[in-house]
Parts: structure tokens; C-alpha cells; sequence
């Protein structure tokens, strides 16, 4: 869930504890228009199918193990119904190439602890997903920037880590719908990643957590698949983890990630789960198996369609209300339009005016930078919002961003 | 699950890479009689009413929320029902000072990454439990000896920490049904402990995991109970975890333990979680919260008995095959009897011999031991066996300690 006090305070300075208190009270108000949290809509959740195999589970000649201790690995049918999943996509993995975690986002957590020590570099793209600096956070590396793409000299990536005390360890990005951008990679980004990394000698952590939802456009294949192809398909000499989640599409609430990777790592980050938790929940890895198996790509094509619904009226009414000077992404899948306020406008001096006179509220994009920049941006989730609230809201943030501009002009 | 290549390979030099294969081949077959692992009887799980709680929750007013995703401190209505049961063991505290984790084990490695820093120590018993050390070995620690009891003055264990480069950052134990050993802390010891605890300012774990399953003899307050009592019953002020875990009582497969602190400390393992995994099952949360309001006394009664048999049943079958020479503890509660064998007998060695000729399997102690030592220690667990196993298995293992020592001498 969002740190709103976090985000708030990032503006310590010039809002006392009090405003931020009130403004986290008018958050939780039931007429807020909330285009904030980037999570699934619960309407869209196989409730019934999800209920229906946990029942079956626990009257089933699996019952017992499903409540007993299991494997740091993870539950062996949902890795082999992932590996065939994985090959719809272009990627050719065993089972033990495949482990499960709670979650991607303790992938993340993991991924640090295997590869970075303090003053050590991860390469991430300017602005990130959040909760990825947050993991990584933990283990005190610098950030260095991987994209916006530039045509700085591959030394320099190392020459810059050095200096500052450590080592580049690894590059993270969101290739698809990025969050918060909405951004996809091209086909040419991915393969100039794979050089750059090639070239540096790290792996690449590919966060593939909104894979599936694509609404329009060609699919580009994984960073992973095209690593394979530089490799004669052989998964033991790639250097990309595919971090893959069930979290977006079937649902949060059990806690089920993965990730695919050469067996080496995925061994060591197998120790790291038995000496952290022992292993995902052995029920909800057996419930998440039964029912993708029986209707991920039903529930795939449920999804694409309420949230591509969803994205189309949001650029709609955004293209209607939106006053000359602010610029937005046009993402072909996932949850997120990325805004750019005209310059010196602040993104969270927006929300807390736009919590108290119109009532929407929304995500100031400072958060997902690692060096704090991007005081104009903000990110608007469209998962949730009916089209309505999507009609309605962005008419009321566009009326407050034009005010606010006239007044600052 | 037990690392059982690593029990083998604690003796590389004198094993060989295939001779530890046919012995981890040797422990999955099913004529084997296993004392080894330390893990819940799988018929005393509360299955049906599990199988309810789930159906319950996905049907009513909380399906939605249930596979969403939710707060990283837990979920409310459990917290308040842990609330409830800590009063009734003497421990006094609000829903603030509740945290709930993804097992006891993940507690250990968040409070690991909390307070150890490469080179600090942390205070444990000798032996201790191993996936304890498997926690805390991820942040490089050094381990001081905390138990058994000593004389030493408090100052030598910040001088020894501070020699090795490091500060002496908590205590770590568990005072009930230790183990590996089976062992109750006394009070007296107890007390001793939060004595040196304030002298050298340090905070204790305790890891609870057993506190549950006494089966004989007179309960002893918690640390946690004993430290508020030295601090008018304000649990700010105090400096004592209590871990607790529905794994021992309720089922592991859901994944799902605690701890009572001060809020300080909850708040600040409260940003690690949202770090490392956002949160854990809130659909698990909400079903071991059902469950354990309508049955968890019935069900602690149940597995009582059960267990209760079974450890009287091991001590009289020991005291029947044991030979001379052989000691072993007579714990009140918990799954283990702790065996020492006669000095320069070697554990690993017998349970590869007891593998091959016996069919018995338990686990060396030196892998409980922070210092390797131990080797003519093993570690009994009663929790999974029936009286038939017990008297065989007892039976055979007997023999084969005599006729090792018949061949020694």
C-alpha cells in the first residue's frame, strides 16, 4: 500500500504534521475519486473459482501437505505450469529454473541481499517502480541511471560505481507498462540493455509484473527471451531473472510470485528463502496452481478488456481536459498514465490541493525517482476507476492544474 | 525442511559426495523410521474447519479484501484476538504492539536485518535452534554464548563483542521446550537474563514457538511477562519480542506467526515488511484469525494429548534401550529429546550408520551449535511418530549406540 505520509513528508519543509495528518484523513473519505493505488480492481478477482479450489484442495489427497511445511523452492506442479507459461512467451526453463516467492516484491528484497553490499550500484531507469528503491534501499546501494538511454561509454557505469566506493551489481527495469511511466521498452532498448550488461558483466532483473495486461499494440518479446536467443536457447548461460507475479492478474491478497533464471542463482536465492521464511504459503501455492490452470487466460482476456476499457476513456478525458502544457504517456497496457506538469508546477503541492477542492487524489511522481527530481510529475492509475470517476475526475484535476497554471503565470 | 546435505557435509572430509546421495536417497524411503523432523503431526490439523474458514471468508462481506492487497502491520481483527491471548499468559498489550509476520522464521531474519551489522554479535544459547543461525548468518554476525548460565561479568560480553569489531546487538532464546534441546528456561534464569540484558542495554528475543505445548509440570511466565513486570506493566518500556506462531498449533502451510513489542520496534519492522514483502496472505491472516477464535483452545487440548503420549511414550522406550553412557534430557512440553552420546561418538556417523542398518532417522546436534561443536549430540523429535515407531525405532537406535560403544571400547 502507499506510504502517503512518506510522500507528504518528502515536502517537510513546507507542510507542518498537522496538514498531513488532515490530508491522510481526507484520503480515506469515501467521495474521493482515487486514481492512486496501483492495484487491481476486486470486481475483476475469480472469487468464486479461487473458493472453489481451496475447497477442493483441503477435501483432496492433498489436504495435509497443504497445511504442512513445504519446500524452499516452492510447490513443483505451479513451477511446472509455469515453465509452460513461460514458453507461450518465448522462454525455454526448466522447473528448476523457477522459484516461487511471496510475492515479486520479495524477489526484489532477496535480489538485494544476493548482490548488493553497501555503496554498491544498481542501475535503474529515472523514475522506477517505488517499492523496487524500497527493497533495495535496505541493503544502501547508489543509483545510477539506466534510462532515459544515452550514449554514455559502458566504462563509465563502472568508473562512476568506483568512485563511489562499490561495484555496478545489477540493472532493474519494468520493460512493460512501466510503472509509473506506462512505458514499453523497444525491442532496440532491450538489446541495448543486454549488450550494455554484457559488456559490464551484470545481470538483468526484468520485473515483468504487468506482462500479461496489454491492450494494444505488438508484444515485444522478454528481455529473457532475447538473452536465450543470444545463447542458443540455453536458460544456464542468460544473465536476465524473469520476475513474474500473479498479483495483477489472478490475485494479490495470497501473496504468489516467481521468478525464472539460470539455476545458479536460483539456488542461492533458495537458500535466502529457507533461512527467511522457509517458504511461500504451501496452500496458497497449490489454490494459485489449480486455478490458473484452469482459467488464466480467461481471466487474461476478462481483465485486458474492463482495463483497456478503462485506459481509453482516461486518455480520452484526459485529451478533453487537460489544459496545454502537460504532457501524458499513451501506454498500450497496464495500470498507469504518467503526467508531466508544466515546469515548476509541484505534484504534491497538486495533491494536497486537489484532496481539498475536488476531492481526486493521485500519486506525486517524486517518489519514484532515486535522486527525489521529478517534483512535476504525478502518476494517475485507471485499474479502478469506473468511467465516471475517470469522466469526472480528470475534468476536476484538469480545472485545478489550469488554475493553478493561471495563477502562477 | 531440513538442509539435510548440509548435516551430511558438516563432515566433508571423511564423507564422500556419492556416499551422501545414497544416504539422502536412504531417508526418503518410506520404511525408514524418522525422530528427524521437527515439524507438526499432519492428522492433528484442523482441516475441516480450515476448509470452513475459507469458504467463509471468500463468501461473505471480507472475499474481496481477502485477495487484496493489505496493511503491512496485519490485519486488524487477528491482531486484536492476539491481543486477547497474550493477557491470559500475563503479557499486557494493545494491537499497536502486534505485528504479524509470514511465520516466526521471518521475524528472525527481519530482526537480523534490523539489528546486525557484519561483525556485531548476538547472544545465544549453546546449542541453539539452527534456523535461528541460518537468520542471522545472512547479516555476518559473531555468536557469543549466552547459555548455559555463567558467572561472567556482563562487561565480557561488550568487551569480546567489541574485540571482534562489532557490539553486542541482542539475546536470542527459547525459553520453552528449547530447541533443539527440549529444556525450560527456569525463571530464576529468566530473570537472569533481563538482568543482563538492562546491565548491558541490549534487547531479548524470545522465540515462543513452544510456549503452547506443555504437557507436564508448572508453567513459567514469559520473559516478555517478566520484563513488564519490572516496568509497571508499560510495554513501551520494555525490551523484550515475544515471537509468537501459529505454525505448532494451528497449520505451517498458511504461513502465519507474531510478535509483541514496543511499538518502536513494530514500527520500525513494520517498514521492513513493506520493504521486503509488503504483507503477508491477507486471506490467510483472516482465516487463521477465524479459526483460532472459534477452536484454538479446543485444539491446543488435542494436540496435548497427543503429543503428550508421545513424549512419555520416547522417555519410558529410552529409559528401556538406552545403554549406559547415554544421557538425554526429560522435557515438560515441546517435540524433542536432546541425547548426548558417549564422548567421541560422532552423531553424523551414527545416523549414517543408523540409516543403512536400522532404518532410523534423527538429526546430528552440531548443527545447532553457532561453534560446529556438539558432534556426539543428537536431536529426537516425538512429534510425528506413533508408539509402534517410537518402541522399534528406540529400540533399534539402542542397539546400535551399545554395539558402537562395544566396538569403541
Amino acid at each position: 500500500m502507499m506510504d502517503w505520509e512518506k510522500v507528504f513528508a518528502t515536502r517537510a519543509s513546507r507542510m507542518k504534521a498537522s496538514e498531513i495528518r488532515e490530508l491522510l484523513k481526507l484520503l480515506e473519505q469515501p467521495d474521493i475519486i482515487s486514481f492512486a493505488g496501483g492495484i487491481p480492481d476486486v470486481n475483476l478477482f475469480p472469487k468464486a473459482e479461487v473458493a472453489e479450489a481451496y475447497a477442493e484442495v483441503l477435501s483432496g489427497a492433498q489436504g495435509d501437505a497443504a497445511l504442512q511445511y513445504s519446500v524452499s523452492e516452492g510447490y513443483k506442479p505451479l513451477r511446472d505450469w509455469i515453465v509452460g507459461e513461460m514458453s507461450r512467451i518465448g522462454i525455454t526453463c526448466k522447473a528448476e529454473n523457477v522459484f516461487i516467492t511471496s510475492g515479486s516484491q520479495q524477489l526484489l528484497d532477496y535480489l538485494g541481499k544476493l548482490f548488493l553490499s553497501k555503496n554498491d550500484t544498481a542501475l535503474v531507469t529515472w523514475p522506477t517502480y517505488m517499492g523496487a528503491l524500497g527493497a533495495f534501499n535496505a541493503y544502501e546501494p547508489n543509483y545510477d541511471k539506466l534510462i532515459p538511454l544515452s550514449n554514455r561509454e559502458p566504462q563509465t557505469y563502472i568508473d562512476q560505481a568506483s568512485e563511489k566506493g562499490g561495484q555496478v551489481k545489477f540493472a532493474y527495469c519494468v520493460p512493460e507498462f512501466h510503472n509509473p511511466t506506462g512505458v514499453t521498452m523497444t525491442r532496440a532498448e532491450r538489446e541495448w540493455l543486454l549488450d550494455l550488461a554484457e559488456k559490464i558483466d551484470i545481470p538483468v532483473i526484468e520485473d515483468a509484473a504487468y506482462q500479461s495486461l496489454r491492450y494494444e499494440g505488438e508484444s515485444v518479446p522478454p528481455i529473457l527471451a532475447l538473452d536465450l536467443a543470444r545463447n542458443g536457447n540455453d536458460i544456464e548461460k542468460t544473465r536476465t531473472f524473469y520476475c513474474g507475479t500473479f498479483s495483477k492478474t489472478l490475485a494479490p491478497g495470497l501473496r504468489i510470485g516467481w521468478v525464472v533464471a539460470n539455476s545458479d542463482v536460483v539456488r542461492k536465492l533458495v537458500l535466502i528463502k529457507q533461512a527467511a521464511d522457509l517458504h511461500s504459503s504451501t496452500i496458497n501455492q497449490m489454490v494459485i496452481g489449480k486455478v490458473a490452470e484452469r482459467l488464466y487466460d480467461e481471466q487474461i482476456a476478462k481483465i485486458r478488456k474492463t482495463y483497456g476499457h478503462r485506459r481509453k476513456k482516461m486518455l480520452e478525458a484526459m485529451d478533453r481536459h487537460m489544459p496545454a502544457g502537460v504532457d501524458w504517456t499513451r501506454p498500450e497496457g497496464g495500470m498507469f498514465v504518467w503526467v508531466t506538469l508544466p515546469e515548476g508546477m509541484d505534484g504534491a503541492s497538486l495533491l494536497a490541493q486537489s484532496l481539498k477542492s475536488e476531492r481526486v487524489a493521485f500519486v506525486p511522481g517524486k517518489a519514484f525517482f532515486a535522486d527525489g527530481s521529478g517534483a512535476n510529475t504525478i502518476r494517475l492509475s485507471f485499474s479502478c476507476a469506473t468511467d465516471t470517476m475517470i469522466e469526472d475526475g480528470i475534468a476536476r484535476l484538469g480545472r485545478l492544474i489550469a488554475a493553478q497554471k493561471k495563477a502562477a503565470a
